[in-house]
């Protein structure tokens, strides 16, 4: 009788393996887009010590601890260890531990799982995917950085091909000249900053609300401050930089100013890497990480799937790893939640499941006198680079022809005594039921230019 | 100041970047080649609960147990998850919970990382990669398939190109038939295996003594065992299965007997994938785990660098999933221990960390004047799948030119007026210093030609 009943745990997603090969292609395009801007890349342990993990304080909720579950008598029960629950933190500890082995500007991409020990909830993981590049200075980094972040962008979801898409730029020196340069104090424009990060999630009205409660704007500030968002929000791009560049005028505040010009510099650069118009727009009320994010702030929406929110994200910061080394890192990065991303996906159908093999071509085995002759046609195949199976028990042909569409082989290879003799295979197009019989000895090019 | 010092935690590697290209690489070929076989990608999330992990018994101090660090209150602490030790329990119970949604036979692979909270020393590691792949029937699956999984290690390790190898083939039931044709009984045939699996590592003469003090064999068998072994090791693979063929028919003990079938099948089928007979051997002494492995057994070692132990091991079983399900799953299968070979061979040089970046190109940048225009030409590099990255920072060409020679880029991309009003750009190659001045509008086709 068996011990366990297998049953899955919430929050940690598993997919069958036809899901897993859309997962997995869609992996294989970030990475390979990552890698073609140069980015190289880095593994950190899924292990850090507590301390590294906590420096920056406010989450350990989240955190996984380990333990050995049985540690033998006189051996460390390693209970100063636990699960990393992003990525920037040890990215942060790996620049800050190894500086002098790596070349600067360092850029680096980390696409890894992260657990984070949360309360599970729908759309919501335990574990997921985290696929994130960055680009750190010793000493300052251009904005043409910041610009290059909204270029990777555009190519890897135009080549995920699932459907339109917008990043929205800002820059956090605007929003905070702006509270500053009409005299909120940091009690004031905390929470301010906080409730403008929800205007997507729960609308104008209730940020409203929040502002004035909870952050104690008069209701004229609040109404004031909501309009240069929305409006701006609705102007094409240049002009709204130009109503930004006017604004920081009349205004005369410095960081105010120091902002827009930042921002109508990355957007005139994120033209030049060729995005167009259509894949990005100043958003005002992107925010970002208080703590953490200190000039351009992006976050990215599928326009079809909203409810998905923010699908990459990131900004400018000028000090990646204060909390492990005192030298000043500047960077700039980007992050991809991918698995909330494709899991809703092929919830909704954007994605669909294909075949549950990565081979295209099952070579059927209807003649036991002819094994050697099945191998080596395979063999020929994936020489060729094109992913081949044999069916390797004894079944009928027609079985075997079941088990390649239940599978979703694109192609099936069929050949008995008849075919060898006169030279040649019978290659089937499954899907659609055609045959050809194409030369025994030469079925790998034949293959590649019919299929 | 910094408030936590980084530093590497022992048993968990991370690698800089040059490194971790050829650790990517080889984790490439390796599932490249899986998925030329036809095996589908899985992936099991990195916690189970403990009751999963432990239903095996027996390796409970390697199991690294989670708690959350600070739950809410109300919250649970989920105290009952542990991280996976291996591949192989987690895939069990994935068959089990989803078998009526996969087709058998089932073919998968598995690339992760597992993690041992055992105590770290030289060569072992705590957290690292396996690289499995199983063929799981649900009823009986051909010896072929076993077969397979010699052509699949051949194929992995000659793309992997790391020198000379052998996998050495078994079949559990032929050791296990001359002890009990001698009336051995468990409790000597169990440590007499386990002493046998020692044999590479402590060598004959300590075997002899464990056989006889620990086993309690007499001195004469022990001598006969061991001789049965290597007499065997030394013959030419098909002059071993004549003799193991005629010790069946003296012996006449029928698991015997079947062992030596089966093993001459799996040999003749081993050859029929292509497989040289330079690449396998038999080899009596590979016993395995006792309590799983049922017929044929594999160990694979690279001939120059026995110090790394077996590569990739396996073997075949008839219930996989025995704890979590009554139905019988009988399944073959290997696994690679890639972080152990990988690291060992770049601490031994046969693999050699090259570049520190993916790209192969830098453009360089040294004339303000023509941002759009070295943006453009990266952008055509790219779409040709060429990774290119772009000098985005101020920097004498001087400057510029020693961080590509730092990162190791193999080309770099020089251009200014002069260059852009001949419609030309110089193309260096930087490891020879050679340039070619090339049509700057068709750059990425004739760099195709050239690099």
């Amino acid at each position: 009788m068996p011990s366990v009943t297998p049953k899955p745990i919430s929050g940690f997603p598993e997919l069958l393996p036809a899901e897993q090969l859309v997962f997995n292609r869609c992996l294989d395009i970030v990475r390979e887009t990552f890698e073609r801007y140069g980015f190289a890349p880095i593994e950190t342990p899924a292990i850090e010590r507590k301390s590294v993990l906590t420096s920056k304080g406010g989450n350990e909720k989240e955190i996984y601890a380990l333990s050995r579950l049985a540690a033998a008598p006189g051996e460390p029960s390693d209970t100063d260890y636990a699960l990393h629950f992003d990525l920037t933190v040890p990215f942060a500890r790996y620049v800050a531990q190894h500086k002098d082995k790596l070349v600067f500007p360092f850029r680096r991409y980390q696409i890894q799982k992260v657990w984070r020990g949360e309360r599970s909830q729908a759309g919501r993981y335990r574990e997921f995917y985290q696929c994130d590049i960055d680009v750190i200075g010793r000493g300052a980094i251009s904005l043409l950085h910041d610009a290059e972040m909204v270029a990777v962008i555009n190519d890897v979801f135009t080549r995920l091909g699932i459907g339109d898409f917008c990043v929205r730029l800002s820059n956090r020196r605007i929003l905070q000249g702006f509270l500053d340069a009409h005299g909120l104090q940091p009690e004031q424009s905390l929470p301010t900053l906080h409730a403008i990060d929800d205007l997507e999630k729960i609308g104008a009205d209730k940020v409203r609300t929040t502002l004035i409660e909870k952050a104690h704007l008069n209701a004229g500030f609040a109404d004031a401050l909501l309009a240069l968002i929305q409006d701006h929000m609705q102007l094409p791009t240049d002009q709204a930089l130009r109503s930004l560049e006017a604004l920081a005028d009349r205004l005369g505040h410095a960081g105010l100013a120091q902002g827009v010009r930042e921002l109508a510099e990355v957007v005139q650069a994120v033209r030049a890497f060729g995005v167009p118009n259509s894949r990005f727009v100043v958003d005002l009320a992107i925010v970002r990480g208080l703590d953490y994010y200190t000039g351009t702030v992006y976050e990215t929406r599928l326009l079809a799937h909203p409810e998905i929110g923010s699908i990459c994200s990131g900004g400018r910061y000028d000090d990646l790893a204060g909390y492990f080394t005192n030298e000043k890192l500047p960077g700039v990065g980007i992050s991809i939640g991918l698995t909330r991303l494709v899991l809703r996906l092929l919830e909704v159908g954007v994605l669909k499941a294909g075949p549950a093999t990565p081979a295209q071509v099952l070579v059927t085995t209807m003649d036991a006198a002819h094994w050697a002759d099945y191998l080596r046609i395979a063999a020929e195949l994936r020489a060729h680079g094109i992913p081949a199976e044999v069916y390797l028990d004894k079944g009928r042909l027609s079985d075997q022809l079941r088990y390649a569409a239940r599978k979703g082989f694109a192609f099936a290879v069929i050949a008995g005594s008849e075919e060898f003799n006169a030279g040649l295979v019978k290659l089937k197009h499954l899907a659609d039921g055609t045959e050809r019989a194409l030369p025994a000895s030469a079925l790998a090019e034949s293959f590649g230019k019919w299929a």
